[in-house]
């Protein structure tokens, strides 16, 4: 097994650098086999470690280390831009250790807009994508308790090759991750039935019906939290609508339950002692939990981790990747795309 | 103020005809100034009333008429060999007496394919109206308690000026209905910054904004379920998904609760304490609770009644049809697309 080094942008994120490199040292406590590289302003990270009085040993040995980069791109910046003139910034010093083999992974909690320009320009496509897409864990009701929805709004105007791309690329990575061979492909439908939906899912549904996937067809909406799939396939104006609409659902009922539970005496009660289910049920709805979506269809893993994630959600992020990497899941997708080289059209 | 009939369909959903026929009756007893005529089997209806003690002070002062028609179109049923056979359905027979002007509105609990294609083929569009469409109230936090989405179904693909067109059906049915002069208008998207989305919003974007509507931008779609807007405009595949997303979340979320309060001793009571609190925002969040879809756009108000709509379901889509009736919404749509006739090109 070849060394397997997570870069991580130290500086990316509303809680940079202490969610980065908490997250990064509790990741590297968590498990063996691999190697973190924390990408920012030098002092920055050190005063990080001495305040958390942690990471010492992991520095000692080699596991952690520290790669200056002295600038910072802010999530106001407009991303070609950025990417293009800070070439000193810790994200794009991050993905160039992809880009060089340095690194199989890039972790950033910095601004989306950048990170996924920066994927582009700086790390490239593999060969034969189309458009690389963005996938993110869903939560679900049953199951592995997550779908990969895939594109989460990277692309906002599909053509069918992009969605059976998606479809492939968002497989591939559900397959390393939860080591399920064959993951149900879902195409997100307004209906079950084969004749339903717009033209783009109409076209889309015959060429994932050949593409050797476990396609399971046509996916409601109404079943995305309902663990219809574990790769619930769209374009990335319909899935980031999703995704948003999750939060807002989410919020919403939230918020009505405790309005509902302040009102009376007895749910007052019943509020008090039922608290911890609450949380439980918030947390497993909180997206920021779940540990950062993949920019996937690039020659290297790029996890976009939440902009307010803390210390746990960098380090499931970290960790994720290091299961994507070990699982040779990057190579499969090179392999996949180069032999259908020209199967996917424009 | 002319007389006003509602055309009910007493054999179409799943509880054909008690539904029809019992949210008929609460509706008469609700309130004055309408009639209702249901229409379906004479003895079906006849014995339900018998069945209910209730009905014949309503059929002697005249504001109940039983109206006769033999067939019933199911919801297996090709929706255009089934308008175009069944002559004699009750669905059929309801639509024709809006054509004809003996009603003003039809409320159906039928197959939603079939009154979409009834409603075109036996009523007809306004006059310049390109595409109808399905609005659905969507439950929000806050507001009046619901959003307007529109399309939520019946145009898959859709061109700038259909969604411009929407937004004025969304506006002027909001407005009689909760007399609301400006009803905020969104448009349904990826983020509230103008440049975002795919090319249909952005298109779209610039001619709502000339519209004269109170068109406070894009809708970001985390915002839907909290009182973003009071109409929210999208293609009738986003909206679709959204509301059946809608349902899935509320559904994976209540699951979710329910479980995880049934985990310990001390949730458990505090589960009991709360059931009411519980049962509120259920009702809250049901969309059978609020009392049907208008198709908008025809030369008439057509409703869509949830299948599985009751009594108190049905009893609301007949009350707010009457409110559209009153407030002369219908007169408003056809001069504004009279006098704005060529301005929506396809």
């Amino acid at each position: 097994m070849a060394k397997i080094n997570i870069a991580v942008d130290a500086m990316g994120g509303d809680n940079a650098p202490a969610a980065a490199v908490s997250g990064s040292i509790a990741a590297l406590d968590g498990r063996e086999g691999f190697t973190v590289t924390l990408v920012g302003r030098e002092y920055s990270i050190h005063n990080e470690l001495v305040r958390m009085k942690q990471g010492s040993d992991h520095l000692k040995t080699g596991r952690l280390v520290i790669r200056h980069a002295s600038e910072v791109i802010s999530t106001g910046e407009i991303p070609t831009t950025a990417i293009k003139e800070k070439k000193n910034s810790s994200m794009v010093v991050a993905l160039r250790l992809v880009k060089e083999g340095t690194a199989q992974a890039v972790v950033s909690a910095g601004s989306t807009g950048a990170l996924l320009t920066g994927g582009l320009l700086v790390i490239g496509r593999i060969k034969g994508i189309l458009r690389p897409a963005l996938g993110v864990m869903v939560p679900t009701v049953g199951g592995f308790g997550y779908t990969l929805l895939i594109d989460a709004g990277a692309n906002m105007d599909c053509r069918p090759a992009y969605l059976a791309q998606f479809a492939r690329l968002g497989a591939v990575y559900m397959e390393s991750l939860f080591n399920n061979p064959f993951p149900r492909i879902g195409l997100v439908n307004v209906g079950a039935e084969t004749e339903k939906g717009n033209q783009l899912v109409k076209e889309t549904f015959p060429i994932l019906e050949k593409s050797g996937l476990n396609f399971t067809g046509n996916l409601e909406s109404r079943d995305l939290a309902l663990d219809g799939a574990d790769v619930a396939v769209c374009d990335g104006f319909v899935g980031n609508i999703l995704l948003k609409h999750t939060e807002g659902m989410a919020k919403a009922l939230f918020s009505s339950i405790k309005k509902e539970l302040k009102k009376g005496i007895v749910t007052k009660a019943g509020a008090i002692l039922s608290r911890k289910a609450f949380t439980n049920i918030k947390t497993s709805f909180d997206a920021s939990e779940v540990g950062g979506a993949p920019f996937l269809g690039l020659s290297g893993l790029v996890v976009k981790a939440h902009g307010n994630a803390g210390k746990r959600a960098v380090m499931n992020a970290i960790l994720k990747s290091v299961t994507y990497v070990e699982n040779d899941a990057q190579a499969r997708l090179m392999k996949y795309f180069a032999e259908h080289d020209g199967e996917f059209k424009e």
